[in-house]
């Protein structure tokens, strides 16, 4: 198991999608800001989509600008396909990353794409990549989606995943991640499916996972993606992204609840926890409709828990 | 890992003792007849406890004497001390549980009792049940709480808890707990004090687990525990008991969410999944002011989950 662990922060781009309230653009900066201040190293700060689409992201370009002046911080997008890869390499972007269902029919409901339209478009952005000077090339991430069962085709073929893998690194990816879009995850599934796609593709290029927390194992599941190697972990803060079982709704696994339990388990996140928890602050204010999910904010940390700072004066508020 | 996990339902006596309205004992028959019906096989169903600390719990002996009444259900139930033992003798239980606070503030702050009184108490218990005709003697086991950490001690020694656990076994003890009560534990603790607990008494003494969702972690807590080679999980249907972080609330790992993990990783548990669900109905009529927890109930099961029956045809509500 990897003694560092990147939490990857998905709440300003999954989470808000995933609600129809808008956040302002300012409280988005502040968001930002103040997780990246936390120690929160990677954030998905938004989605090159039409604003017709998903108007909770349409200051996406913006909020890449601003971002990309915090120092240290890699700034990460999703695009759904070339033309919005294209705004996240005019932006700036850090890492794109660019979904593939691996139900070919989720793909063409949600996407109207089919799996080759895809893959050239992979090939397509990988070349636009590869084209720009050396230093200021974005890491390009392919991610499997429904990767562990799909709502309209239930469990996906391995040798059709695997072939989707290979033909994703072949198209020009720097590392194909692995999301579990419905909720259908298990520790044994994610055990086995990590391993299945590093024995396709590679070790090295397979290092990250986007759990949902939708039937209550998101934490289990990063267990279990820890214990096979993978040493990126995405998660949102407060779980924003509404209900965990909602029609729609992401069910994220909370950041908070995460980090503590990386902090716990011994692992180095860089993550101050008591500034990570005051950001909920920052994103209730922003959202006060919005239910925040998590259980540590609330419980406290235990009595002498000592994180990654000295924490023996703490006492939990249970 | 064992292919074959016994789920330990602690709703009736964990879940009731931490929250302030009553089920009336019908509700609670009710409620244990159907769990059992849906092929969960052992159940903590009361405490013998002075009525006037208890009242929820005043009908343990009559719920101990229905419980009785279904065939294949294991019976068990908590005592505080040796007089709650031989009332729980009496009775007939099939398992009779001491807790012993590897934390002696603890110990003393809750029951009053001193780490030598506790051994004393277990010694008596076991000589009692040792007097009991052969086949009728009931499982007794000595569970070590605070395991993982105490609100007033912070962490307790590893070789005091050890030294408590070989202690409990001389006393006379068939096997020793673990028990969460603090909600304090991660994934790596559970792993490193399952290890060291079964090193100092031996794996055949050491089966079970308590373990709560105070911090979120209580699945990928059980996770590392089964990976330790345990093979009893305690949960509370619905996590009844309250508000996870509430003061003195239990915070109890979920029955529903526990066992869609099991069955999703292919173990076996002996449980439908669809009739478990079902029997939260009971406990949501009896308690319509408590909150009931859990995930996969609202989520529904994922399209094509088999579970241990055939759910081919179930489709997910998501």
């Amino acid at each position: 198991m990897s003694e560092d662990i990147l939490v990857s922060e998905v709440g300003p781009r999954d989470g808000l999608q995933s609600i129809s309230a808008i956040m302002p653009t300012a409280a988005k900066k502040s968001w930002i800001a103040a997780e990246s201040a936390a120690g929160v190293r990677e954030i998905e700060v938004g989605s090159f989509v039409p604003a017709k689409l998903l108007p909770q992201l349409a200051d996406t370009a913006e909020i890449v600008a601003f971002a990309k002046t915090i120092p240290g911080l890699t700034v990460a997008v999703l695009v759904p396909n070339r033309r919005g890869a294209d705004d996240a390499i005019a932006a700036g972007a850090d890492k794109i990353t660019l979904p593939l269902s691996v139900s070919e029919s989720h793909s063409l409901a949600n996407l109207r794409r089919t799996h080759d339209q895809v893959i050239e478009d992979a090939a397509g952005i990988a070349a636009a990549i590869a084209a720009l000077p050396e230093g200021s090339r974005p890491h390009f991430e392919g991610s499997l989606s429904t990767v562990f069962g799909c709502t309209i085709e239930g469990s996906i073929p391995e040798t059709q995943i695997l072939d989707l893998a290979e033909r994703l690194m072949a198209a020009g990816c720097d590392e194909v991640g692995l999301s579990d879009t419905t909720g259908y995850a298990d520790p044994k599934a994610v055990r086995d499916m990590v391993k299945a796609v590093r024995g396709a593709v590679g070790d090295d290029a397979v290092t990250g996972i986007h759990l949902h927390n939708t039937r209550g194992l998101g934490l289990a599941n990063v267990l279990a993606a820890l214990e096979a190697g993978l040493d990126t972990v995405d998660s949102s803060l407060g779980g924003i992204g509404g209900c965990p079982f909602a029609p729609g709704a992401s069910g994220n696994i909370v950041t908070e609840d995460l980090v503590f339990m990386l902090q716990a388990m011994g692992l180095k996140t860089g993550i101050d926890l008591d500034k990570l928890i005051a950001v909920r602050d920052i994103v209730r204010g922003a959202l006060p409709d919005e239910e925040l999910y998590g259980f540590t904010p609330d419980a406290g940390l235990p009595l002498g828990f000592r994180g990654e700072t000295d924490r023996a004066n703490l006492e939990t508020v249970t």
